[in-house]
């Protein structure tokens, strides 16, 4: 709930864009586990800035700091808390939106619900909070890369998007995009009936990231104008004497529970509300306001949006197949 | 987790298809709420089935009746029990399915998972499952309308679709589709930040109901083939001397909060899987089978499914509501 | 959280003393269980009134009805709902009481909080609530007998108690008591740290039942007057060649986990609140009102209070053995 | 569970005793309420070593770092991040305790647990780990100071308990105690029913400390003796027109809610499991060893424990008070 996902293997997160630090707890990590702490920062790396074209300019060095769980190289079973610092946040930036509401941010909303927020940067609502996300995804990766499992994120239309990237940059305004994502290697029984389906976990999963709209699994939104004979994935004998489907429609998901087969997902990012070009608005009182552009913003997350992707599929995965270890005696 | 939904106001369900019953506890209802039980009752029957064209001709009374909770017309604070009998069942159907795994069932991945299973209806995996949603829904629903918020869901392209029921019913075949729910009156502030925002809980829920493959709120997947300037859902001060937006490409959540404008959201629903016509499949042992059609099934689940997306919505807006009052001292 | 208790393994309870039925579900009960009713009957039974001196003549059957999870003997890995009937409930002696704060029973507070009440035999307060408690912990019981885990309660100075009994039922008085407990045969390393401690989840269970207003477990209380090495448990390694510790009084469980030894505690129960004799007190607008002795009750509930607490130490057992299985890939 | 404690208000901790911090996530924490980083710094600093007699001589500073959630003195209703450093470790002092199992420690449980351990300190096993618990208690302690509420945690016994120390630690031997709780201005109606009663989170919360083997509230054991006459909490109506009682044998939790009555405990802390004296015990393999004195330990640790206790009252209490909030729509 709140800021903390997961059952077993649960992660709880802080941090605003502007404070001291982002970070988090990962806490259900099985004892034993290698973790490769050099691999881990790589992986975070990924999501840093500077790496593709259109995104900020924001040079942070997401240096992850381990407090915590893990020891000689080994996770400990303890909780694994660690902190990424804020070092390049430029807060004089947003003294001017202090009282003002950008549109399709969270501004309003915030001040809405807590009577107060810190507008530094978007505070806690800005895409910075990910970077907690993704050191715990990374660790979860290590553990799952042990047991053959692997999570492939990708830009859908990956082709056109740098050049869609510099076109819509020129004219100050923004994109998104879809993020396509398989997992591979998910053995069969993994996630739970009714409400802990596992697509409903990874759709919360997903959902919980900034700017993503949409979710589906398998044929998802086609299926909904097939008919039932055009999507059977009819069971096979296979020739090493498991049973698996000719097709994978479903996605690798029946009845909310793994298949063995590839768990297969879209997942659909809004453009980036922050456009370089002046914005009508209001402020607290009402009164209309026009926003200049300022501040160091992505034109189109969707390229840094992969590791983040990856990395709450694996918690999820993760997490499910713990549970799944208690499904019987 | 498993069975249980929710964080103050949860619901937690059983119940196998051809047991004696299907029950819940819904817990965490504030006290004082008044809750007309023949309203509910009608509420639970717009979900039974020979209501529409192609539903299944099992013929379930679906009485509600609840057992704690609720005394002289309101609710005491204390979980409401509740139970609805199965007394249609027809088990003998299922007696060859027994050792049969059933083609985009939970039939495998149940078994992967527990190394038994119910196969009588398919067990706890039936949609029969979502009756106990549609009770604890079906009250949540009350207790928000007298905060003067509404939930309706409708099928979109309704017009041609009885017509299109009829034609896969004839050719043994099935159908999905698509729900279209609105949320109107939601005030501003509702949903959590990061992993508790408010979409993210409504994609858990909707994508919990046995057979959706797919969720997007607002403009959705369309939104990631726009700008950034196309969806900027531009604030004003109203007449009243609020704050809205000019549109509502956002669908009512921003920063997963909501901002209390109508929430808005499409639901994708797989066909159903179960054919009247011969299927392939396979055996516990890997042996093909040939699937006769057999037993009692809709061939379309859309129009029993409005009343669970309602109920679903309802659960996770009043949760949502008793949770934001936590948000001040 | 309210009416749940468990992470892995829980339970969820309702029913009020004089509503149609108590019931619960228990989620989380791996699958693949022989479980044997009748059995689980005569467990239940062992709660019942009229068995010992001094018990209620309120006389339920206390039958209970399984309403899904368990098939064909064994459970299938879904949630176990259940009910009991409520038949012997007499409402019209508390019909004067729907005002009236009985001293040290729970009608202020629960008045307190929730601006109404059921007040018909004390509603969700009354201790009839713990039939669910001990359905549930029949079943989990039963389970950690195949696991070779075995829970004993007894009376503390029961040699002295049914004399004492009668004495204070002759006076309208009642009595309280301290309820001993053993586990046996639990293996080393159940329990979490920090917060999830098992004997804070033990005390937690314990004082969770009606009564109970104190919890001990190993040397408790005595080893606060202690010195440190009067009180230490020796390592040993024992003819088998395992390492136990030659004395116990930590109670089987040190650093939260538990270490192999027995586990041993202390649950003491305040005396009945129900005398047999006028009690001054107050009505809800703080008048003065003597109350009549009246309804049927308990003057000692230690002899029914063995099997509940029997099965909320199986309930707490089988949950920390369950989410064991997930502190190791 | 496991590292995190709490429902609406929650506390993850993490950190090992010779890792580089301990810290934690306060969650749940009401927006808008004031804190002065100087006083909770103060309270923090009571649960230092060296300002009693006989404890530790390891000097940790403790400055305790908030990462984020607060900002210009006040709560932004977003997680509360926080560390506090490890800065006085003397890890070659454990060098010889890696594979060794001292008696009344966590040394064999936590091996049997996770199969490792960072023998350093303790590991996580030390009561270090309730730094980070004091500094989310003294937050929560403001925040509840505003609301009237007030928690004094003192020592039972306490005039002779220098002398008792001294004594101890002069022949190498250690102390245990009885901390008393008081809770000053609850309102009536905090707790839940049933599983979620108040004295059960409590209990919970104080048997969670290290060292902790029992605990009461109101007459608590004692209570076990009494006939249920002597213990009778009569209601009487106060001069300003509210009802209260005129004794508290309850200890200001009936039913397991409070009812507006000073919340009264104790708890029972067994002797320092460290003595400064040779101890027999076994290593890894089951081998005789003998503890040779090392290291720097409290002779007593109920003087450092006062702040603990009135810590997790603390956020037992805060988190109550939020939870109620729901009770009503």
């Amino acid at each position: 709930m709140m800021n903390t996902i997961g059952t077993i293997l649960s992660l709880t997160t802080f941090g605003e864009s502007h404070g001291p630090a982002m970070g988090g707890v990962l806490d259900g990590m099985p004892a034993g586990v290698d973790i490769d702490l050099e691999r881990l920062q790589r992986f975070v790396d990924r999501r840093r800035t500077g790496q593709t074209t259109g995104s900020s300019s924001r040079d942070e060095k997401d240096r992850v700091e381990v407090l915590s769980g893990i020891w000689q190289g080994k996770t400990l079973g303890t909780p694994i808390g660690f902190v990424v610092r804020n070092t390049d946040a430029h807060s004089e930036d947003y003294k001017e939106l202090a009282n003002v509401y950008r549109p399709n941010h969270a501004d309003f909303t915030y001040q809405a619900k807590y009577g107060t927020r810190d507008p530094r940067g978007g505070g806690r609502a800005s895409a910075r909070e990910t970077v907690a996300r993704v050191v715990a995804g990374g660790i979860a990766l290590q553990a799952l890369a042990s047991l053959g499992i692997s999570i492939e994120a990708r830009i859908e239309g990956a082709a056109d998007l740098d050049q869609s990237i510099s076109q819509a940059a020129s004219q100050g305004d923004t994109l998104g995009g879809i993020v396509v994502c398989t997992i591979k290697g998910v053995p069969a029984g993994l996630g739970e009936p009714v409400f802990g389906k596992l697509h409903a976990q990874l759709a919360a999963a997903m959902m919980s990231i900034p700017s993503v709209h949409g979710f589906e699994y398998g044929d998802g939104f086609e299926m909904a104008g097939k008919r039932g004979s055009e999507v059977m994935d009819v069971f096979e004998k296979r020739p090493d004497g498991s049973i698996g489907t000719v097709t994978n429609h479903s996605g690798g998901i029946q009845g909310g529970i793994s298949n063995g087969e590839d768990i297969t997902m879209r997942i659909a990012f809004k453009p980036v509300p922050t456009l370089m070009r002046p914005v009508n608005t209001v402020d607290h009182d009402g009164n209309a306001v026009v926003l200049q552009p300022r501040g160091r913003h992505d034109v189109c997350v969707i390229p840094r949006a992969l590791p983040i992707v990856e990395a709450m599929a694996a918690l999820v995965i993760l997490d499910a197949f713990l549970l799944n270890k208690t499904t019987r005696l």
